[in-house]
């Protein structure tokens, strides 16, 4: 069973319900659903919808609370224990589901994750990672923002995570890790990634070396490492350009959806959030329900997987390079 | 006088050449122009393009050397010492010319303008200032890789620069200032922003608090801070992300065309070289005569103002927040 946070996102109730019912009748999708929230908003919506759970592979777990976008991420343990992203997760860490996917607040998502569900072992901070599209396919970015600062060694950990789950969603043996910087060189960098530099050289990754900022959207490596603080800029700085891009074509149609179908992070479904011991994907907040069903659809396969176990055992190989 | 490499860049010397013609041509621009290479192959490309020079407003000064791409940065002053480069910057220096513009190398520019031209004084680090193009206008974003490992205070520093700049190019009494960062709210940042924030909003420049990636683009300031690492991979996937929506459009002339025009970095010109004590001003390796051309004008109009003067006397008034 997925659990799935009916509650979190601008769209919520209804596009996250609409999305749960679209995974059910798609044939990519065989898991069940949990949906998390308050129990009688849930059933209304499915009413209106006119769900048919005959199979019975729709649940329901009732939480008093939504978090919303103005609570401190840090509070919600405290203040909101009842909400629906606590739920979800404490239900997830109990096994009462294998995954939980919210599209509510990102620092809710972030904190709460860490504290419920906690840290795989041997790796040190979470990253969100975010599959870019590229000319030839995509590229997983990650950290997106969850770890601001981090150490040469975190982003060792980012390629390595971000590798195995390549591997999983992208069916590639050997995914290839890129580690973004200001010139291919392996002497171009900061202190930080240069140093990064050489752990991945001295690993068994596919390190294919540096890659540059034009290389995510052109596509230069199946996995993109960079710090938070770097990934959040570039993410929201593409989001930004699409805006500009649609407005300079504001008059033609076609450009614009060609362009839009590319961009459009609401077909990419939920990022999940690395380096947590248990499934946390985050969706975006503006999530539709395609892009839930979307994340329905690729978080099973991370299930399927044990994604995050591999994780765990993989990072143990490398203890020497990380000490 | 300006100074013009005619040596460096992909298209040089024809592009260079062809575009030091131009300006000499524009009602938009006045001084003289001095072209800095070698002395036979200058004098010949402008025989070929039927070039008057009767007005003499252009000059011819020999360098025997040319910077190439696998030449290292910082070996240059030794070996290439005759090369147009460190002729043109020690040309200026000795006050034979008011600026120099090379679409060179950018890491041999950072290089040697430190070594020859040195920093202005109460400025620590140099950093490129590239314009993007907005919805509403342009924002200056600084530094795009001259420094790529920051203090606070650098950071600082390149606000206070970039105001400056724009206060000049912009026609703007009071430049906003936003400091690049993961979110708007005060508590958003890595440790180095977070610190630079506090110094920012301590001081008179109009800071208006953090931006984001995607208000680049959009238009949230006149001038966008951050270090040198962050500011090259933006800078590198904005042009990745040109590559992207053209292949994508490949198709649709017109929206292609819309597009090429606002992205261009063939049409902005030259970037200066913030920091350093003289007008170091690196155009792009792929300059067209028209960008050598609107270098040419844009750079006339720093010298007119003094910019990099302007630099060191409002630096002065920072010096408590700077300590």
């Amino acid at each position: 069973m997925i659990l799935l946070d009916a509650m979190g996102g601008d769209n919520a109730p209804d596009s996250i319900i609409k999305g749960a019912i679209l995974a059910l009748q798609s044939e990519n999708f065989s898991s069940s659903i949990g949906l998390v929230g308050i129990q009688d908003v849930i059933e209304a919506k499915l009413k209106e919808f006119n769900f048919d759970n005959s199979e019975s592979r729709l649940k329901i777990f009732h939480a008093s609370q939504v978090v919303d976008m103005h609570d401190s991420p840090t509070s919600i343990l405290r203040e909101k224990k009842d909400s629906s992203i606590i739920v979800g997760l404490n239900l997830h860490k109990k096994g009462e589901g294998d995954a939980f996917i919210s599209a509510g607040s990102t620092g809710a998502m972030v904190a709460s994750s860490l504290i419920v569900l906690g840290r795989i072992k041997g790796i040190d901070r979470p990253a969100i990672g975010v599959d870019f599209p590229t000319l030839s396919g995509s590229s997983l970015v990650l950290d997106m923002g969850a770890t601001v600062d981090c150490k040469p060694k975190q982003l060792f950990q980012f390629g390595l995570m971000g590798s195995i789950y390549k591997s999983i969603t992208g069916n590639l043996d050997t995914p290839t890790i890129g580690l973004l910087s200001v010139g291919e060189e392996d002497t171009k960098g900061n202190e930080m990634t240069l140093k990064a530099h050489e752990m991945l050289k001295e690993s068994d990754l596919n390190f294919i070396g540096n890659v540059e900022g034009k290389d995510i959207p052109v596509g230069g490596s199946d996995v993109v490492v960079c710090d938070g603080f770097v990934g959040n800029v570039v993410l929201k700085f593409a989001e930004g350009m699409a805006t500009f891009v649609g407005s300079v074509l504001r008059d033609e149609k076609s450009a614009l959806q060609k362009i839009g179908a590319k961009f459009d992070y609401q077909t990419r479904g939920g990022a999940p959030l690395f380096g947590i011991n248990g499934l946390s994907i985050i969706s975006h907040g503006k999530s539709s329900d395609i892009a839930i069903m979307n994340a329905l659809i690729n978080t099973e396969k991370l299930v399927k997987e044990d994604f995050h176990k591999k994780i765990e055992e993989n990072v143990k190989k490398y203890s020497d390079i990380l000490k």
